[in-house]
């Protein structure tokens, strides 16, 4: 049975009614707050209990060395892991000398509401102590999106029952205590007390403390303020030691009379900077914040969202759960991304430690097209920071004895740190990803400064590396071999398709781009023959597929191998790599994410609609979605090939992924990802959008195809497209398009050019759903319908 | 320019007449003395100076954790790791208070001598010590090959030029400090003080010390007595620690006069025994020696020589550094499995440490096939051992999802301790080696009862691997996919030729011996349908071959990936796998090591003559020889293709591995299967040994087509068959075979049915040798010729 905390459906916010222990941590990740520089896990106020306590700066971290049994040249030796910062979010609280800590005495009341329209986590609870006395407790705490190095808190205690002496401490804690990480002990060296004191302070309300890490060598700097609002009686003092610098505010209560603490805090880190710089800035920023005022930062908060959820927002009508979901995701990707600045989005942003806070590939395959349409100046902040590590991604190719530039399977700081490498270095597809996930900014928002700065330099390397690992035959065919795709269930394979589609684009959109910024090109070294291998090598991409089964290969020869042996997989030996050897999954027709059917989604030009009907068949049936980076795809393919029905189920599987926990994971992070993926679901599966290739990859148009489920009555969403916003309306038979601001623009519906104003919406009609026989995954795969959907009754998830 | 120690060419011996301190370490692994239990390091007596001080007991290791930045199911999760053992061949000498360390004073004369046909290392020094007084030093020691839990050491001292006191200290010694490991702290761990003592003992000239493993947990033992004739101012003390046991002799010494001490050592170890168990077995084995005295050991020694060359000889006429070479090489061969008994042969027999002592397929393939015709009762002990690991390898086989036994990659007690998996776990072949390694010692000895109690379950339990590890496609092909031939700069890759013909060797011998002992397949829940399945996966074995260019794949598409650029790549790059990442080689036409060579070497039938010809010219050029186990194979197929000038460089390169320290890395120990390449090369190259195979795999034949380089004049060579020796003396122009002893043995000649008897030799003259054209190596990978020969000149190895 899955246990997970259970919250009420409500269409803008996520609300916790009850308190439940066993799942704290997974509540700790959904309740997180970010802004992409600053992450506070959801911890509770006091502290503990905790699942796992976190605070986290978008690029801290901690190396450590990567161990082999047998090592190999090129490997990775040195990785790097997040760690947590310095904590600034605990206030305890005794109540009459009992410490405030909710596994003793008796929890009346709990309330949590994360409210994605005003970006606060609001908190209530009522708790007898052991002592008997009876306190109501609230906090509201923000990380703030205007304020990019600040968090806040108001805590508020108050007695209910009769008169008591509270003492609040405020604390900033270092090196805090983790619970026992298992695996390398040298990991586990590197991220307990990964940080060696170089300052601490507290005088009157501002405490202080800047540590540094001993092998990245970055210093981290966190200050705090506070207002105290209690009667007469209350008095304050501050502490300091190495690790914790210490506020403690008493007062006795009377009941009902309320002791007030706001708590303002700033961090800073830098690997460059001094103690005195990083110690002024985190002092400024407090001050700034302090200046604002918590009402301030709210207000600010709020106008922030209030704009994002205008040019991004999704509405379902017919599944509040899902509509819920959407906002939920939305909001988190947001939080992931907003005010990064030229740093990574890591794969569980800043809500856990999970994959040790690394970014992958599916920040740009997943995350990016989000924002794109959503908040397009992440998506340049973002791209900068990949732009920002070419060096090290040149030194990567060099190394391996390719051209260009390789990037990172996983990283933090720019360097490879995935030591494990059928999966890792041979994933060459994320330098494709990068470059297109640029190109596709550059084209939705008509950034032409970006791609002369940025964009063409990733397109030019990304090419070059393509160019030198790839081969032509002797019949001119280009292959490239040995590499892995998105499937992690396959590995070193021959011409996959993914890749192969992925880099062609990479290659002519490099050249194309090349052509744009001639200038810019030739002080990258690009010359016109160099163009011409990449158009080249691009016009005779191999691209494998099997004629007797009318169906492209996921790569050269797969559709030869063995068929898993479904029938005899029992489901709890799901996931499969928990059960099964890696050689054997490697060497088997069984695939554990969207890899083909991803690429039916990037590049839908190079399928005919019977091909992607096809392929959806062959490979649905033997998809086992271990991954969480796959049922959204698979919900667009079944969109398009007219499985509604199905693509609704893996609708609600990619958007429950982490309020539903399911693959039980969710205490080490939010799937960022897979959160992305629920918008992916709606809009490029149900909303049908698509971006479609003119001339050479640079003017390309947007289209819808959309088309609802049975249980939805209407989908609404607006995506952000060179400077205007677009809202599409779907109802059941036809869609409304209607620009929100903006000159007139351009877009298809179903293919069928259409001209959409500011003025007035342009509706049409939706086609009937093509209807084909229903495809099958493998034996008891099959995804459990929506509640309320016939799958629901007949087809439990087993 | 490669520095190694010189010795002198002689045909019956390795002397060494300097002492070079540089190279210490490697002559200490050419000069190790083994009956294949115990293994002594040729370290100087004294103990110091030394390269790595070594002893060894076959089957004693520790324990470590394997690491992995990224785990996987089914990763084997501790490694194993042999252990320098209680060192008894530590004689320390004190000369008037001056500890004799050759690094000090002034060493006059040294020589060591290593007789093959003794057995016996001499010794002799003489040596000026710091404080002036010389001395004459010789000792002699022996490992006994007919006592095997016994080695003993005539150590002898005489002052030279003046009265001198001596003190001669016989030791004992536990956990010996040696010297640094870099790599993994846990396997330093491991091996620094392995042993901890449970019982320390000194009286009289007795010595002894109990020891025990902690983590694998076994007790090894070590006893010593001494004979000591001296003038009558000899004294003699004993004492012990619990790492140290120590016998100290001093006398007052005129010129002349010397002072002699006979050591008898006796070792013994279990997992099982009790204290007192092992301590009685090392006091009576070492109280054996004792009586049966030094010149008893070494007469037995000879005589068990004497024996072993009789049936084993090889004699080159042209060559004497080949003829040295070949001796030394069996010689060592035998070391290493004389007395192994039902332990394996590990890849460096008991000479170093390198491969962490442990046994490979090499074993198998390269070191059994010589001891089948040369010691074949080793034969039956080291398979024997395979046998009892079966347990293991069944567990391995059910944890991988397969049927059958799944043999490990490295091992020293049964279990996988391989932990990189795309050379190790995946290299099945391992399986059908050592399925086929039986099968090669039944036909070749006739002995049924060893094939009836061991032979047809390891043929049994590997058919059952390969029947599930391979598939039928929808044609009926039976495939073999997702697995690592020999050459391990391939990997992971579909039906590699030489696995897949052995697999189908495996499966048609297992289905013939279970219809040969149909009571005993019964036991073993064979039933016809599943040998029904053998044969029909056999017969429907994939053999991957391009039509196009007439040539045989190593795999499935391997002639078809990009070539390795050997032009672009400098000679100081080689090993390859040392300056390029695996990645990248494995995606490439580049090969370490003989494979689809090994297997026209193994499966001759498979392949035309010119099929031979024309892949051996094909991957000649592809092949780089990064590996020691590539040149013997390519020796005999270059011979058999009519390349006999090649073929006479690839058995210098293997015959001299280890002499002439080739790979630069002889100090962790001797390359076993390359010294029996030696003999492959000679015997299955100029001789043209094959087997072969009649009727279902029975009846086969032994057939020779020898060819001799020009160099060499005449090449005699016995082998052991069917209880008969048979000698085949090749000349320029004809072979004379005949029988030492025994009935009348049906053999080939060039194909053609001969009878040899005992009576007479049968004389064929040799056809002439096909005419082909020179195969090219990849650039700058010739191999320099042998002295004397044209390409001696024109080519020096770069």
């Amino acid at each position: 049975m899955i246990t997970h905390p259970s919250f009420t459906v409500e269409p803008w916010c996520l609300r916790e009614t009850e308190l439940n222990l066993e799942v704290l941590a997974q509540s700790e990740s959904v309740f997180a707050l970010s802004n992409g520089h600053i992450g506070w896990r959801g911890n509770l106020d006091e502290g503990e209990p905790h699942g796992l306590p976190g605070a986290y700066l978008n690029g801290v971290y901690e190396r450590h060395p990567l161990p082999y049994a047998e090592a190999g040249y090129g490997y990775p030796e040195s990785g790097q892991t997040m760690i947590n910062v310095t904590d600034g979010k605990v206030i305890r609280l005794l109540v009459d000398d009992h410490p405030c800590d909710l596994r003793y005495g008796r929890l009346l009341a709990h309330e949590r509401v994360l409210d994605f329209r005003s970006g606060v986590l609001s908190r209530t609870a009522r708790w007898i102590s052991p002592g008997g006395r009876t306190v109501r407790i609230s906090s509201q705490r923000l990380v703030s999106f205007t304020q990019r190095a600040v968090a806040a808190i108001v805590y508020e205690v108050e007695p209910v029952d009769g008169p008591t002496t509270v003492a609040v401490q405020s604390e900033l804690v270092a090196n805090e205590q983790l619970p026992r990480v298992e695996g390398d002990p040298r990991v586990a060296a590197a991220t307990e007390s990964p940080l060696s004191a170089e300052e601490y302070f507290a005088q009157d309300t501002r405490l202080r403390l800047v540590h540094r890490t001993d092998r990245s060598g970055l210093r981290v700097g966190a200050a705090a303020d506070h207002l105290i609002e209690g009667p007469e009686s209350t008095r304050w003092t501050a502490q300091c030691e190495p690790d914790v610098s210490r506020l403690t505010v008493t007062a006795d209560l009377a009941p009902g009379q309320p002791l007030r603490l706001v708590k303002f805090v700033a961090y800073g880190w830098s690997g460059e900077r001094s103690l005195p710089a990083v110690h002024d800035q985190v002092d400024g920023a407090v001050a700034a914040a302090v200046s604002t005022g918590w009402d301030g930062l709210v207000a600010a908060q709020r106008e922030y969202l209030d704009r994002f959820w205008a040019g991004a927002d999704v509405e379902v009508e017919g599944d509040a759960e899902i509509q819920q979901a959407v906002r939920f995701a939305l909001f988190h990707v947001l939080q992931a991304a907003a005010r990064g600045e030229n740093r990574a989005i890591p794969a569980k942003g800043l809500t856990g430690t999970g994959y040790d806070g690394h970014c992958f590939w599916d920040t740009e395959s997943y995350v990016l097209p989000v924002l794109t349409f959503t908040a397009p100046e992440t998506v340049a902040s973002a791209l900068r920071w990949r732009h920002g590590t070419l060096p090290a991604a040149r030194e990567r190719a060099r190394q391996l004895g390719l051209s260009g530039a390789l990037f990172p399977w996983r990283t933090i700081d720019g360097a490879e740190c995935s030591a494990y490498w059928p999966a890792g270095t041979a994933a060459f597809h994320i330098n494709a990803d990068i470059a297109m996930a640029a190109v596709r900014y550059v084209m939705m928002t008509g950034d032409e400064e970006f791609e002369r700065r940025e964009g063409l330099e990733l397109l030019v390397d990304t090419a070059r590396l393509w160019r030198s690992l790839g081969h032509h035959d002797a019949e001119g065919v280009f292959h490239i071999d040995g590499v892995t795709g998105p499937d992690e269930y396959s590995a070193i394979a021959r011409d996959n398709l993914y890749t192969n589609l992925m880099a062609r684009q990479n290659l002519l959109a490099a050249a194309a781009s090349a052509m744009r910024h001639r200038d810019r090109a030739g002080e990258l070294g690009v010359d016109d023959e160099e163009a011409a291998t990449w158009r080249d090598a691009a016009a005779r991409m191999a691209l494998p597929y099997n004629e007797a089964l009318g169906v492209h290969e996921q790569s050269a020869g797969f559709t030869h191998l063995q068929r898993w042996d479904f029938e005899a997989t029992p489901p709890e030996n799901y996931p499969l790599m928990l059960h099964y050897p890696y050689f054997d999954l490697y060497r088997k027709q069984v695939i554990k994410q969207a890899d083909l059917v991803l690429a039916m989604l990037e590049c839908p030009f190079a399928f005919t609609d019977e091909e992607k009907a096809r392929n959806f068949a062959y490979y649905e049936a033997l998809t086992v979605r271990d991954s969480s980076l796959s049922a959204c795809c698979q919900a667009v393919l079944a969109t398009e090939t007219g499985h509604l029905r199905l693509a609704y189920a893996y609708l609600g599987e990619a958007a429950l992924m982490d309020l539903d926990d399911l693959e039980h994971n969710t205490r080490d992070g939010l799937h960022i990802a897979s959160l992305a993926g629920t918008w992916i679901a709606l809009v490029s599966g149900f909303g049908g959008l698509r971006r479609h290739l003119g001339d050479e990859g640079r003017q390309d148009l947007l289209g819808f195809a959309p088309r609802l489920p049975e249980a939805l009555s209407r989908l609404v969403f607006t995506v952000a497209v060179r400077g205007r916003r677009l809202t599409v309306d779907v109802g059941r038979t036809e869609a409304r398009y209607r620009l929100l601001d903006g000159e007139p623009l351009a877009v298809l519906h179903y293919g069928e050019p259409l001209t959409v104003t500011a003025e007035e919406p342009a509706v049409r009609s939706l086609p009937p759903v093509p209807v084909r026989p229903e495809p099958q995954q493998p034996h008891g795969r099959r995804p459990p319908g929506r509640p309320g959907t016939e799958e629901a009754q007949t087809e439990p998830q087993e």
